[in-house]
């Protein structure tokens, strides 16, 4: 109980950085806030107000040479991710990354090259494999109730789409939205994907109609058993935030879909079940859940459960859906 | 197959007589409707003109005593039911009557004996009896899958209240509504009620506030074997019609809704499904199927799952909840 | 109510051909079931036994060319579909075919053809469209509930494989399987398909290894408006049979799934609902809803609802997903 | 944010103390458990080890006395809530009470004045009220989503009986187990009883047999609006922990039921959810959210939401209830 708690900064401080502060501030008596990073100074010290001596910095530098910081939270934009797990692995940190990766694998490999050689730890925010649904499944299928895995559905769907530009600062639908259903086909096929073919429109926003402007998305992926799936997107629903996933094997099927919360409401022609309004909403238990467990490995000197290799693999697959979209043709891994 | 067609008379063409007349005419191949009484000709009319010859009469007599017609349903006011039974009985013919049997355990009674007297077959509408949903629970229980039975709770809520004078002429809430709840209680129970304590408000029409007029039921059972049960009532809802069960034994519990159409309608802030909005709606297969089973019971000789004593059991339950709620005390029975 | 009952022969009376024999016999007052055609005599036999006056016989021709009868039910093999098809057309009769139309394009032309120039009326066996939930689904899209539909995903489970060789028979999965959801996509989006990328794995019957024996299905389309769907099939599942819908737009989603019985047994561990086992559970109601409109298209002469076009359109998807999984590469209609 | 934390001394280390120390120690950054009392100095040192600093003792005087500690949670045997509320009230601690509050209505008055006397604040521990579930029904309620509030149902089902002569220390079912449903419905109702009628079996534990041993429960209540309620307990079940409830309207109804993870798991012959097995897993959240409440209306010197008159009325309604099914008679309150 006594052990001292685990020091983080936090580098990015958006939404998911927004997020990630309150976490260890509120949930986490295991770890201690030191500092938020942001070239945005009201979000910076916006992040770091929730925690008793959090700091605000603007650059990154500092806190990622600090001794007294144990480890860092990554929520910058995918394009620096690469450079700052490089910088924090030769500063002897531990490192939670948000996915994706990289914007490239090349990026992506010397980021966990690095880590490798630092021997630190890296931890990649696929928060999905930390929800209880989605745990849930995987403990079933890893104790052989679904037998083999043959066919897998993975969804995620967006209230809204981003705002102009967010998608190309990104890599677009499929390395940012899309990726979180190919890892969670990995996680939960305990398979790798061996090709790819990947469709996509511009519904939701057809006024923009750039090359990083897809917003809806239908994948299919066969994977090294022959098993299948297919993965579907949108960045716009009329009813809130979705994510979800079947996975149908020889003996049976389990489906995840969020938590309910068991109240029913009986109203005028049919009867009304909640269903969650965002990611928030829908992941944070599971947010909170990665965190504390991203918390216990670094005091613990455990590697976490879903790695740098997971990132690397899951990205690759996000690549190779990008390019079958752009060529109209399977794509083999 | 070449059987002969049982012939039928309807005596009554109200709401539900009119539902009878189109299960004959349109669903049982095995029945002909003959006759069709009312002391309204439009409406015995009406209910006639959905089945090729079947004539409309304005009194029951003639159909009673017509050697051409083998049996009788009766969908008369109560206060009617025992004499035409009795008259139906005298002249051979067997009898499909709706609850309840009668206004009083003295009519009843006459006309059971009638119908043992004459050695014809009643049967009793208690129609959820062939919801595929209390079968299937009936049929768990009866394999012993809750064990044994120990709590039990049965509603029935209507989507708006009858029009005034209605329930005086029925007897009250508990003798017209409550009545289907007893008796689905004694069914999935397999049990016979000891005790009844009832309590009832009236809330949906306070304007009317006659004896007669309750239209809030709250009522405690005690059966036999010292398995309790509830039952719930109002005469108007928010949503439609309901009935529905539950069962808890010592095993487990099973809960009866009606059927769902699986289809999930996700729109802003929730998902809907739908409910059913009316009885008809509720329990349309089995009105046809309680029909059904009454004319191949009839066809075959055999005698109804759902009889005399049934209706005489429920209704005796139905007037001492009408006492208890009276006289504001429990009643034994 | 007194119009002749329309006059049936029903060719094929293997299992689907049983339960149409069964739905005439007991479930259509204004159908007769004149003839049933086999060559396996016992079941045409089997079949004939059902109703009454119904003629069995072991070929065809007489009974597409006797005069009394006036539509033909074809639940033959599918390569002798539209040979059916053009002598009953040619002999005036009106033609129910079940799916799919025929096994190849110029066939299934030919038959849609000689229907035309005959001036009969010519219904596809898609019993889905006449299932409620999908039915349901089909309404609201059509009231604009959904706003513009933008993803679909359609799936058909079979409890376990067909016996070998049936799939060659039939053209394989995609024709015999698939074309079911290439059917509801055109359906229920009210839009054509216009490019399919399908990948198949031979997994529930890997001993069989031929060409058609693929039993796992994952498949893309894209549909000409710009929406995108995804279907999934498996020749054998641990829970039953399976099918259904999921029908994504801009203003809200929609869900079919089938009818659930609203039974819920609370056991050890957990809650069970009961899930159907076969298909005909799963579409009793809707085979008994699509020949009764056959039936009344006939009576009125009005054209089906479901007709030779539907037929041709879903095969020609059928036989562009069955081309791209040999080729390995997306298909343009 | 840097406020002191709120120093609390847990009385009473049995399985709900534990909870609470837990809870403390673990999920509330704003309080300290400064201190566990129980007799069993085992029990007090479990519970203790979970916080950092915690003193286990073995009588509660000096931590009542100890002018360090802000608050006392007492989670100790009924009979002794009464004087040590007192005790606490008196040297100026704010206090949290499991339910019920007293034995009697004397001993509740008692130290409700004493409170009163001393300007602190006492909450009740109907946790139920800060479950996520009742609190949607009861802010649906509150905005007037279901009109009028007519009928209600509230129901606890144990997932196994209590050890032999916990019941009669506890003052038998209706004030240990039914007194939660009964502050259900005065909580979601906001409305007061005026009668109770109570009946219940000794249906589990059949050997037993005393006075005390009723274990099968089923109420009937009326309250002063005219609207009525049923309450429905069984201390065994064959599928664990549950708690629910049902408010029926003029405008609709809702259901409370716990939360489901959302995850369906298709297996042979049935679809299974998964069901709480305790109330530690059914009420988790809200044990927590009941405490953090209070600790911060202890820091911000706030009444709580559920006060000493709440735990006055529930017991009261337990007494009536237990007088009720003694004498075979309905209560007046």
């Amino acid at each position: 109980m006594a052990r001292r708690p685990v020091s983080l900064a936090l580098v990015g401080a958006g939404a998911i950085g927004q997020v990630h502060a309150r976490t260890v501030a509120q949930h986490l008596p295991g770890a201690r806030l030191a500092a938020v990073v942001d070239p945005d100074a009201g979000r910076a010290q916006q992040a770091a107000a929730v925690a008793d001596g959090a700091a605000a910095m603007e650059s990154a530098g500092p806190a990622l040479r600090e001794p007294a910081i144990d480890a860092v939270v990554i929520a910058a934009p995918t394009h620096v991710h690469a450079d700052l797990i490089i910088e924090a692995a030769r500063n002897g940190k531990h490192v939670f990354c948000e996915k994706p990766l990289a914007l490239t694998l090349g990026d992506a490999r010397r980021a966990v090259d690095a880590v490798t050689a630092a021997g630190v730890h890296l931890q990649i925010g696929f928060q999905r494999r930390f929800d209880a649904g989605y745990r849930r499944a995987k403990d079933a299928i890893a104790r052989g109730e679904l037998g083999r895995v043959e066919l897998l559905a993975s969804t995620t769907r967006d209230p809204a789409p981003p705002r102009p530009g967010y998608l190309e600062c990104c890599g677009g639908v499929f390395l940012d939205t899309s990726i979180h259903d190919f890892d969670s086909i990995r996680f939960l096929a305990d398979d790798e994907v061996s090709e790819v073919y990947a469709t996509a429109s511009t519904l939701v926003t057809p006024e923009r109609g750039g090359a990083f402007d897809l917003d809806t998305v239908a994948v299919v992926l066969r994977l090294r058993s022959g098993a299948l799936a297919t993965v579907t997107n949108s960045l716009r629903t009329g009813y809130g935030y979705e994510a979800g996933a079947e996975v149908f094997g020889s003996r049976g099927k389990i489906t995840v879909h969020g938590a309910e919360d068991g109240v029913r409401h009986y109203r005028e022609g049919h009867v009304a079940v909640a269903h969650p309004q965002t990611w928030r909403e829908r992941f944070g238990e599971a947010y909170r859940a990665e965190l504390a467990d991203f918390v216990r490995c670094v005091a613990e000197g455990r590697p976490p459960s879903v790695d740098g290799e997971d990132g690397l693999r899951a990205l690759e697959v996000a690549l190779a859906a990008t390019q079958s979209q752009r060529e109209g043709r399977p794509v083999r891994l």
